[in-house]
């Protein structure tokens, strides 16, 4: 729409116009929701939401980080962002199979798009961010994706598995998804672990 | 609800359990609507969206600040839980006199209980980011208010002062409420001066 294009401002220079262009473009990812209900059970969250509760996480809970060196600003810096590509690849449910198949190439022209709305410099930071937390190679990226597979396992065990149920997910499915989360944040999965088990005793998920 | 009630595990430690407490509690955050419309103007949006978007600006928006040595990191864990409060107290429209009388005292006893839900140490951290990011005497506040103040406006201006028409608000205000941002991030206040006279000469804003 016409409105949203107008920013057009005398005097402002290349480099804070294209950061003021990204910044615009990302509140677009207000408008991408997940398949995670809100504690509420309200409505679903979106993934600006998801990357501030994901942000604060890192924050609060970095004493469960299985490397302590980790450099937990750079955490906080890829939560932030990790999900800004689903702006245009939209958000692929974790138990989604079929979506699963294309979700990396779908990924990649986002990434490629959206990132060079920023300066050259930038677009390198946040490419090389977006890169870290999707090869899960450093401590840093396994504890992020740790904290990314705890929330809504949190929310779903608080929503009495709402997500869950709405799609048919298994225990067997959730802890093969999510076992990863040992490399990240051991103590955190042995928590996510017993709240999966938890959840099956209680009716909330079904058992393997 | 009961079921937001349910997060009793087994063998969760008390420390751990307190974390999750408050993660749990912050959530509702997600439901504090403020005056700023979304740029695709479907909706307003909430603190969590806005906290979202101002740690980014934080990351990318960095070499604004007026004091180049600023510990970043602090700024992005300042701006993640500088609304947190409102959780209890709610959002008070910038332009609000009435409600501006009584927000110290209601955010002041919000702080006190929502924060005492973490661990004691983390409580205090928490609470020792807020009270600097109100006081505003170092240059990380001063930056993370700037850039409070400039998120907001240009949302107004690229919504074609959607909220700032709603409520009747005049440029004269908009400067005088703004005008802080040159102490924190001098080259973005500048920006932000030439979107408000842009926007009284495009009939966003009211005149003085």
């Amino acid at each position: 729409m016409s409105q949203e294009q107008d920013t057009e401002v005398p005097g402002a220079e290349e480099r804070l116009a294209r950061q003021i262009d990204f910044l615009r473009e990302i509140d677009k990812i207000k408008g991408v929701f997940r398949q995670t209900w809100l504690l509420d059970g309200s409505r679903k969250e979106n993934d600006a939401e998801h990357s501030w509760h994901l942000a604060t996480m890192a924050m609060l809970l970095a004493e469960y980080a299985a490397e302590p060196g980790i450099d937990l600003a750079r955490v906080v810096r890829m939560v932030l962002v990790h999900d800004l590509v689903e702006i245009d690849a939209g958000d692929t449910f974790a138990y989604d199979e079929v979506g699963e198949r294309d979700k990396a190439a779908r990924e990649q022209a986002a990434a490629d798009r959206i990132f060079a709305i920023l300066p050259p410099d930038q677009a390198a930071e946040v490419r090389a961010l977006w890169d870290e937390f999707e090869a899960r190679r450093t401590g840093e990226a396994r504890f992020a994706a740790a904290l990314d597979r705890l929330q809504p396992l949190l929310h779903n065990y608080c929503t009495q598995g709402a997500a869950w149920r709405e799609h048919g997910v298994t225990a067997g499915q959730v802890l093969a998804r999510n076992r990863h989360m040992a490399e990240g944040a051991p103590k955190l999965w042995r928590y996510a672990e017993r709240l999966i088990h938890n959840a099956v005793r209680k009716g909330y998920l079904a058992g393997e």
